[in-house]
């Protein structure tokens, strides 16, 4: 077997079998078959696709091309969530705890993504104290006994993946469905959960620009993880604008504190309980979604996923008393340039002020002010009166703060009718 | 412009304009734009094709990216030739004394190419003390004096060709009309000959095994030629069988001799007369193919050609007593294993027992070994009695004898009907 017959293959629209797919990962992955040979497959598979078999291979090698987690000493029924990544998406704070309260463990390791505002792992360090980097023994006994654990990645899960994004990235073959979809469902298999929710997300602020291809991606993990033992299900979700109204770290982190008190918004709560309903119906603790989705809400309501939330925190030395978050030293009030209804709201724009006040990071070097951000006081469908402020920029720096109040701007469409989905 | 834009617009099927072509193959002849990034551009070339424009683009990039031979100092009109190779291939020794005889400057240089059996400059190295290395100076005074010149290659012509080949053979995108035709005719105008006429061969010991894939490169070629500024022709010929009835290079040169001396096979002799013909009419030597065909014919016949390849070999060193060509030490004769009508003598074959017996390299460091080859005694369409002499086999190893002896044995199919085409 060689490379050059594997690529031939792709290139003529064969399908790859368990051994040829095996054998290109295995070999990039150590170093045999060089970068150009897999950037010649990556683009041949681009625009020749993949066959359900080979996406599930292809993620299959990948998972095996490291280490894997190994979650066998944890009792119980183990759960992950997974976020295709959007603007304000802090759902993963409030699902694990609902989660734990309702018995599934939740083993949650989460990398340092690149993007707009942290990730899970950067939120929660905006908790003074809070410690992410748990060894194995750690994770372990706080799995067992507080049910949730959330922490950084150590070991280096599905290193193939990391190999093919960096040059899936330089090479014009990110937006291939079933390379995303390997991706994602190789390091997910990795940490090896017996149940797995996926929150795909579309539109401006997210990766997929439309519904139809969320939900391309999303059949399509949910088929790997079964046709791979993993119990999945996804769900499909807008990120025209921003979930909730919270864009940054620590804001964020008060946004799910909030969500948990039953105090958040409604859009926030409705996605988040939607993700738990799923989740509790694949661990077989509930019978039907509608069930499932109840519980959930009487976990949330009665209090018990938030003394999860704040068990966990402790258990990873955090401190609790959230009015000690991080806060900004400077807030300039983002004021509507003209009075109507709010048509849009661009979450890839607000994105980009988040980033813009220092929220976020584009390479992985760049340091996240925690208090950066930005809250929103109107959403879509809102009507605003001319001068009224429509978000608030939290910052430390005066010059971040007016490049983030001119994104803004951009950001924002306002019209003198409502826009069509609020009058219906 | 950045190279991943330039990837995605060729993956997304737009068309490339000259500046992004030219950014690509500057940018990779100078090793700013990697292998990888190549990689996927030429995998996305091989699956989206190249325009008519993006393949002229292509091909003056390349041309550009080296030396280019400067050829203003010779007189008259030059004149090139190019085969796509074949098996027995050794027209150019005797189009090319044609040419000259007919008062056109032929000014052609060689590569040491890979393959079954040596280039043009391994066949001319046979003869003892030619010299093929000649210098810019010499190269010029001998066309102005003699009229032709086949020397091997010195400056680097079209290297951005030389490392975008070495990149298709390892990323299986070899076989793309476009990158073939683009890497042929760069070299070809960085010589820059007024006229050019290519010899595009199809079937078994060919590139390509169709001749209409072997039509649609010649008509490319032939339209970037004229595009460029160069009078270009092809002529398709067949390489089912190989041509003539000598394999190797001193055979091969013997047999050139024989076919200038008006004593050579019929085959060899009508396409030599074809290509020459093109040519002349190409140089305005003549108003039309039939005229030209006849003046080709004459300087034949009369010994033009055959003095103007003595006084080349004369110029460049080289003994023009053909019977002192090596001869190896060894002969053995491969029969017919039975009784009836060649119909099939597989070029690619008897390649492979050419190669077997040391008459061509397939890595650029192997020696040739001038004397080993094979001389068909019987070609297709000829009646065989089992046990006789269908070819006898030069060489000076026995153990690579028999192998050659062998696959001579696959090469042939014999059936008792002749083949359709001689039937008819």
């Amino acid at each position: 077997m060689n490379m050059l017959d594997i690529i031939r293959k792709k290139r003529d629209q064969a399908e790859l079998n368990h051994e040829e797919i095996r054998f290109w990962i295995e070999g990039y992955t150590q170093g045999r078959i060089p970068d150009y040979q897999s950037a010649a497959m990556l683009m041949a598979i681009y625009l020749r696709g993949l066959s359900k078999n080979e996406t599930v291979e292809l993620t299959l090698a990948m998972r095996d091309s490291g280490l894997k987690l190994d979650l066998s000493d944890i009792e119980g029924i183990k759960a992950d969530k997974h976020s295709t990544g959007g603007v304000g998406d802090k759902t993963t704070l409030i699902v694990a705890p609902i989660l734990a309260a309702a018995g599934l463990k939740v083993a949650k390791m989460s990398g340092r993504s690149l993007g707009f505002t942290g990730g899970t792992i950067d939120k929660l360090e905006s908790i003074n104290g809070f410690r992410v980097g748990l060894n194995r023994q750690e994770f372990i006994e706080q799995l067992n006994h507080c049910g949730v654990a959330l922490m950084g990645q150590t070991a280096e899960l599905a290193p193939a993946d990391k190999l093919l994004y960096a040059l899936r990235d330089a090479t014009a073959t990110v937006e291939s469905t079933p390379l995303i979809a390997a991706s994602i469902m190789s390091k997910k298999l990795a940490v090896g959960a017996d149940v797995l929710v996926l929150d795909v997300k579309y539109g401006s602020g997210a990766f997929f620009k439309t519904i139809e291809a969320a939900n391309e991606a999303a059949a399509l993990m949910v088929e790997i993880g079964q046709t791979a033992g993993q119990k999945a299900a996804a769900i499909i979700s807008s990120m025209e604008q921003p979930l909730g109204r919270a864009v940054g770290n620590a804001l964020e982190v008060a946004e799910a504190w909030q969500t948990l008190c039953c105090q958040g918004p409604d859009d926030l709560r409705e996605l988040s309980l939607d993700l738990a309903a799923e989740a509790i119906v694949l661990g077989d603790l509930s019978p039907d979604k509608a069930l499932a989705r109840a519980k959930a809400q009487e976990l949330l309501d009665k209090g018990l996923a938030r003394a999860k939330f704040i068990e966990m925190v402790k258990a990873q030395g955090g401190d609790s008393d959230f009015s000690h978050l991080p806060q900004a030293a400077l807030r300039i009030p983002f004021t509507a340039p003209k009075s109507g209804y709010i048509c849009a709201l661009h979450a890839n724009i607000v994105g980009r002020a988040a980033l813009a006040l220092g929220a976020g990071r584009l390479v992985k070097e760049a340091i996240i002010d925690h208090s950066a951000g930005i809250l929103l006081q109107h959403k879509v469908g809102d009507y605003v009166q001319e001068g009224e402020c429509i978000a608030m920029l939290h910052g430390n720096d005066n010059n971040r703060l007016q490049e983030a109040n001119a994104l803004m701007a951009r950001s924002v469409f306002i019209e003198t009718t409502a826009p069509p989905n609020l009058i219906s």
